[in-house]
């Protein structure tokens, strides 16, 4: 029974941590189809939001399942409930992904982002998928230290979408008001990406510390 | 031992009518923010924020000890575990409130919204403030009907993004880009700050019926 039990709580981990390097992929995809105009790209990242859905949906009745059957307490209800959490983050960075395919398609057979603008989004998009690709290892090895990282990482998102910003306030911004528009939500879609890239680092670091990671001492 | 345990859902439940209501009156009133320009009240919406997550924190405590102590199954453990995804819908919506106060403070004295689009704005905060309003009643009257018209009320809501964006795109938009930035955000505050509305509603649903409320028949 208690065999059983651990493998239980382990697949439900392996399936947090197949979604967050699914979601990551997606947006890298995206990315791409947003940057090179591709529509079939585009086409692939929307479609494959259902995917993300289905995991989503799947894990979430291993977790109900575990706490039927298991009844687990302390660490381990800990450890299911947060999993409900961490799927519901990459749930919702599946859909920012998709909102990113859907402004590519949206605006096919031109793109969407400015040439000055490019390798700004460009190093949001790795940096997204890389800070997803992180929150997958943290999941695996439970580091703590690589989990704040990530946080730390993550301010480099915050300079980039500054950064936007700062380029469609300037006075010689010639691209329109549509561009601009579409520009003010790719940069949210990426920086909400990140946020839940952290958030799931940060579920980590409650599971591991029995701590909230703001509440951590900073040295740690 | 079963009294208090029906004490402790109640009180759960209860937790989130009252989480609801509050994030209710704070995208009211940071509306006003916004569109009066008024700092005090932008000050307190944002200050406020803290107590919506002291108050999700307390709701998971309490339904992570009713896991433990009670152990439920069956349909009251559905009800625990869906607590638990409300109750960050409504954290969620708490900080979309948040970042339309935070706006209407960084433009102040200044308003973010000009004035051929403060009756679209208005009507959006106003809705945004009955969808919760209506969430919380699903929550005490687990009425799927009511749940399945706040849907529907949403689709006002998605009109009202699409008039903003239609507005932007016009050529006749005189504001600058600055503020079809302010724009463009504020309508998506708005939009998602719904959208959790209607998530709240829709888990109500599937606590009543036991299905998604995307899998009924239209009828129900």
């Amino acid at each position: 029974m208690r065999q059983v039990y651990r493998e239980e709580l382990n697949a439900i981990s392996e399936g947090l941590v197949e979604m967050a390097n699914l979601v990551g992929s997606l947006i890298g995809l995206a990315t791409t189809a947003l940057l090179d105009a591709d529509l079939q790209l585009a086409e692939t990242v929307i479609s494959a939001d259902r995917r993300v859905d289905e995991r989503q949906r799947n894990l979430e009745g291993r977790a109900i399942a575990v706490l039927a059957r298991q009844q687990p307490v302390a660490t381990d209800l800990r450890i299911v409930v947060t999993s409900l959490r961490m799927s519901a983050d990459l749930e919702r960075s599946g859909d920012l992904a998709q909102h990113v395919a859907k402004l590519a398609r949206m605006r096919y057979p031109q793109r969407a982002v400015p040439r000055d603008l490019r390798r700004t989004v460009l190093e949001m998009g790795q940096l997204a998928q890389r800070l997803m690709a992180q929150a997958a290892e943290v999941i695996i090895t439970g580091d703590v230290k690589a989990a704040l990282q990530l946080e730390q990482d993550d301010d480099r998102m915050d300079e980039l979408h500054r950064a936007v910003f700062q380029h469609l306030m300037d006075e010689q911004w010639q691209h329109g008001v549509e561009t601009a528009v579409d520009v003010t939500l790719v940069g949210r879609y990426y920086e909400r990406f990140a946020d839940h890239a952290v958030s799931v680092a940060q579920r980590v670091v409650y599971l591991v510390t029995g701590e909230r990671a703001d509440e951590l001492p900073p040295d740690i």
